[in-house]
Parts: structure tokens; C-alpha cells; sequence
């Protein structure tokens, strides 16, 4: 070894970074947050069969395909993960342009479900996995009533299903608080994961 | 589950954070950083054969025992790791108050060598092991100088020995470069891994 040669690479590799919630948490909006201003992390856009709304854009928001096409990447294995969320709706991360971004060293950010994490744990086992808690239902309720959105049976309906997904917490790496009002500390306290994940030393690069 | 109960447990198990690095890398200060204003960070004194110097206080930077009191301890388990460092000088770090602090929820942190690392994850799986690189061993050699405390000879002793020291980066989880001057940012470095570490589901108390 020569003296000037470093005794540390010089980068490490990219990795996945999933972030999930049980519905109502607000992993959208934190997600948004977590991509501004910041090349190095990218959301995964995820594709949909559900039909887009006037203000999404294909390719953006979703990549908005048609269920036969959809059926055939799924047969191709062209999805890290997929799930049918509901009335036959199809929602799938495509595998092609995460695995690009890990190729290229940064951070590829993929919003899903909790059951998502699991099956993307999987195929990548250096993927760090992140779950938003809403700091209690009692909280996770008033929100949704405050959004004023859906019936109180609708609302009991989300609870008990939010009851359901935190049961999926323990195949995640992290915790993170996500209080109403306070997504910038949420924002932060991800950042902070990431620059840690970062300075794993399994992720250098060989020299 | 009643809704006023959290979603989250409200405390994280305390962990050990093994801080170690070549030598001349700087460790001692960076741990002196470290806990200096932080309360939930808490040194871990070794134990030591060694004669105190006049700067030292006992029980304060070391504890100053006898080779035979020393040679007692290792019998009877006290140690979490203990090692010859040279000429028959004996290091070691006491098990129980490192117990205590992680049964406190605090954060007990060993300044140790490279090889105390993968004995002390031995004993505590969930330890996290902190590798301080400096960035090359050229400014090892030019920091080593500038301190003018050793020969040229007892310098190139202590770069290739830095060289073999380095073999142990594998073995521990992340690697912080420790920049010559810029111990602040490394320190911050650092203390971000513990929060992120904090924020691990796996140390979560049972609910």
C-alpha cells in the first residue's frame, strides 16, 4: 500500500431507502419534503392502474398503465414489489430505475405500503427501511377528522386498519415520530438516517 | 389496544458505542467531544497497570490498579475486553459500569483499540462500532511530525502499524474520516449515527 493511497474509498455505494406508514401518517407529503432541493435522494415513481386524477401527471406522479400491461411486468418480474390495495387497483415499484440509481451511487426513495418493505428487504437486503409512527391513534384520529374528508365510519374503518399495519413495524430498521406540524423534524430526523446508512462501512465501495 | 395508548414505545434500549482508530488518529480527543455537555453519552474509565502521570486522576482517566489486582479481574469476568497493550502494560474495560449505563438507557461509549471492537460485539450484538479512518496514511504521517513527540523511526513504526490496525475496519459498522482540524465535524458525525442508532425498532422497550 502507498503512502498516498487513502486509507478509505472514496464513495460508497447507493442503496434503497423505503419509507412507510400506516395510511393517514402523511408519508407522502414527508417524502416530497425529503426529495426537494436534494439530487442525491430520488423518489421511485410508481406505477398504477388506477385512473389519474386532473392534477397528476404520467410519468411524474405515476406511470399509469392499463391492468392487462401491468400483468405482463408482473410476469416479466419487472416489479421489486406489488400489491392489489383494493377494488382490483394495482400498484407496483419498477425494479429497473431503482436498480439505476443504486448503480449510480445515490439514494432510491420508494414510498409504498408496510407490506412493501418486507418484500423489498428481500431482494435487497442492504435497503434501509423507515416506518412513520403517528405518536398515538387517539392523534392519527383527530388528524383525519380534522381533514374532514370521510365519515366517522370511514375513520374507524383507517383505525383499525392503521391498528393492522403497525403490526408490520418490526421488519422495519427505524422508527420516526411524524407529529402533525412537525414534518420538517420528521425530514430531519430521516436525513440524519441516511447520512449514518451512508457511513456504513459494508457500503464502501472496494478499492 | 386502547387509542390513547402510543403506537410507539416511548423509550430506546441504552446500546455501547465503541469508538476506536489507528494510532495517532486522534480517538482520545474526539470521545472527549463526544461526552463533553452530553449527559446521555457516558465514558466508560478503563482500567489500566500502567504508572499515572501527573496530569491523570484516578477513577477519572483511568483507574489505577496492580498487575495482580488486574490479573484478579480477568479471572473473575470483569472485563468486557482487556488487552496487552505493550511491554506487559494492561488495559482493560470494567463489564459492570458499562451494564449499568446501557441499563440506564444511556449511551456507554469505549474509547478502546481496534481489536477491542469485535470483542466487546461479542458480548453486546447490539453495540455499534465506530471506525475513525484518518483520510490518508500521508496525513497520519504528517500529523505524527507536526506533534514532534517521536523520531523519525518511532514514526514509520506507528504508520505501519496503522497499516496493519486498518485490517480491523471490517469488523465495525461505520467509518468517520477524522480530519486533522476539523474534529467538530467529526464529532457530528458521530453523535448523528447515535441518533439514528436511538431511533432503531430493534432497541425499542417492549410496549
Amino acid at each position: 500500500m502507498s503512502d498516498s493511497v487513502p486509507l478509505r474509498p472514496v464513495a460508497s455505494r447507493g442503496f434503497c431507502l423505503v419509507l412507510s406508514a400506516p395510511s393517514g401518517t402523511g408519508k407522502t407529503t414527508v417524502g416530497e419534503l425529503l426529495t426537494a432541493g436534494d439530487s442525491t435522494i430520488v423518489r421511485s415513481v410508481s406505477m398504477t392502474t388506477r385512473t389519474k386524477r386532473p392534477n397528476e401527471e404520467d410519468g411524474v406522479d405515476y406511470h399509469f398503465v392499463g391492468t392487462d400491461e401491468f400483468k405482463a411486468k408482473i410476469r416479466q418480474g419487472a416489479f421489486l414489489e406489488w400489491a392489489e390495495v383494493y377494488d382490483g387497483v394495482l400498484y407496483g415499484t419498477p425494479r429497473e430505475a431503482v436498480e439505476r440509481v443504486i448503480r449510480s451511487g445515490d439514494v432510491a426513495l420508494l414510498v409504498i405500503d408496510v407490506q412493501g418493505g418486507r418484500a423489498v428487504k428481500a431482494i435487497f437486503p442492504e435497503a434501509v427501511l423507515v416506518f412513520l409512527v403517528p405518536p398515538s391513534l387517539d392523534s392519527l384520529s383527530t388528524r383525519l377528522k380534522r381533514r374532514g374528508l370521510e365519515t366517522d365510519e370511514e375513520i374507524q374503518k383507517r383505525l383499525s386498519k392503521a391498528r393492522t399495519e403497525m403490526k408490520y413495524l418490526p421488519a422495519y430498521d427505524y422508527g420516526v415520530e411524524n407529529d402533525e406540524g412537525k414534518q420538517q423534524s420528521t425530514v430531519d430526523a430521516i436525513r440524519g438516517i441516511i447520512a449514518a446508512e451512508r457511513r456504513r462501512i459494508s457500503r464502501w465501495e472496494p478499492q
